[in-house]
């Protein structure tokens, strides 16, 4: 199978290098000539993925009329995703038959919607859309280390084929029949990240951050079945799986922005991009539009946008009135 | 409210110094005279919790007479699991209509039996017993570090009450009326914190280690759905927070014995009580009986009992044929 990548960031150049590595003919496109030339003479991307050596069945180019020029299978798009729309726009006329796996996270902040939603806008169609999501870092990916992820798509059938074909014994694939609720775990999960962080930064030790995950994933699930997504997929690798990961393994910029906020930093560098700054605004808007209490969102929320100190927050949070667990 | 917390190990140590500090009457029973002793004297456990200031509300006794002398309205067992039947008969005629609760986790493995049918079995009855479980490492408790639990009786209005009077601002508790699926939760997830100790130990990375935790958790819901626990329980706090907690922060005996395995030593110590070693072979059996796959749980089992090879049985593990996720 022919396979375009579209990207040169880590999970993208990760995503590359394992797929040649797996037999499939592979063609990366970079916006960045030096990328492109990199990758093509030295077998490595030194911007974005540094020390992981390319096999010679990848090849990067920047120009878009070369990736599709021969008939592409499978377009793979790992554009972040604020810039997903844009950016599909230019391709959507070489955008056909092809399968498309969108391998970003995250919800288009501006409209609210999930990248299923946006791919639907651009191209008229969804027939051909899948989601992968799941515990990946790149780098563990990159170096051949095991790792399972889902692949959700509209026709279950054709899922599983696509999961057949992409399917290698260091990366197991489960197939999924709910985008909706894949989507928004890879989105949702960095709220959370950013609370376990800020939990983590004031040093509250094991018990509250596997207690926020667990009440963390629970809010996450009622907006999700909220929103129209199965509530199982957020108990799999692309839900739990992803919150795990991200709160406990991983130095992403959510929980580094937690862990600062934490040590007493305040609310700083918010000109970065931190994915979970803006998710948990579009969090809110919806929770409060469907009635439904997040209150780990609602916390983290006070902290970064209404300037309320950390400890009460958390104090707030433990002071609640007690009930039944799966309220 | 008056409390008897009948053992003197960590987790016994912990709650008499939490609930004696939250302005209950605490007696703790100890076994050893010299714990006694100790703590009445110098405040402190310096066998089981050492460096933890017990409240002058803890008052620790090794007379069972004593305990019982004064009308106690609640009891907290945390007396080990296998030893636990033998001392609730001996504790049976002072125990009437006191809340009973068990805050000890694992299974019978002589008669594959829960603590609540072991309790239903020495009192004749069940209508007072609670468990408590969740994701608590015992120093953070005493330490007043925030953290969560919940209690499960089998009577809904009593159990939301003794979870009202027992709350407090530190320790957040909730309510269940699934005791089967709390107590379920508590024992098999040493299976898997022993799986993901010989991942991390063969350096397979935090996807792999995610990835386990996610499916392992599956594996668990399944065979507790089987067992008549309701498939919630699982994702709550005495489910995936206590599996989180074991597999990510935590150095249990069966981490650490899984860790070794991992890392080369083979299978060593087996004398040493490792809970999760008699539990997956109580888990293996049960499976078997009920035809429910538990891939993770055989890989331990076959490492630990047949003697195979920890790479080849991951290798397997990963090798097997793709699916639907919720499957």
């Amino acid at each position: 199978m022919k396979i375009t990548v579209l990207g040169s960031g880590s999970w993208g150049s990760a995503l590359s290098i394992h797929f040649g590595r797996s037999g499939f003919e592979v063609v990366q496109w970079c916006r960045e000539l030096e990328v492109v030339d990199y990758i093509n003479k030295n077998r490595e991307n030194p911007l974005f993925l540094k020390g992981f050596k390319y096999p010679i069945t990848v090849k990067a180019t920047s120009k878009l009329e070369d990736v599709f020029s021969k008939p592409v299978e499978l377009v793979i798009s790992v554009i972040p995703t604020q810039f997903s729309k844009q950016f599909w726009k230019e391709i959507s006329s070489f955008v056909k038959e092809q399968k498309f796996i969108c391998a970003s996270k995250g919800i288009e902040i501006e409209t609210l919607k999930t990248l299923s939603d946006v791919y639907e806008e651009v191209f008229g169609r969804k027939d051909n859309y899948y989601v992968l999501s799941g515990p990946t870092f790149a780098k563990e990916v990159a170096a051949g280390l095991p790792a399972a992820a889902v692949i959700a798509g509209f026709n279950e059938e054709k899922t599983l084929s696509l999961v057949k074909t992409l399917n290698t014994k260091s990366f197991r694939l489960y197939a999924s029949s709910d985008v909706r609720g894949v989507e928004l775990g890879g989105a949702l999960k960095n709220v959370i990240a950013i609370a376990t962080g800020i939990s983590d930064g004031m040093n509250l030790g094991f018990n509250a951050r596997a207690a926020l995950i667990t009440r963390g994933l629970h809010e996450i699930k009622k907006l999700g079945r909220a929103l129209g997504a199965k509530e199982e997929t957020f108990f799999g690798l692309s839900g739990l799986g992803d919150l795990i990961l991200t709160c406990t393994g991983d130095l992403s910029r959510n929980r580094q922005f937690g862990l600062s906020i934490g040590r007493g930093s305040g609310v700083v560098d918010r000109k970065f991009v931190v994915e979970g700054v803006y998710t948990v605004k579009a969090v809110i808007k919806i929770a409060e539009k469907l009635g439904i209490e997040m209150p780990i969102s609602e916390a983290v929320y006070k902290v970064i946008y209404e300037g309320r100190n950390p400890k009460e927050v958390m104090k707030e949070l433990m002071a609640r009135p007690v009930k039944e667990e799966n309220y």
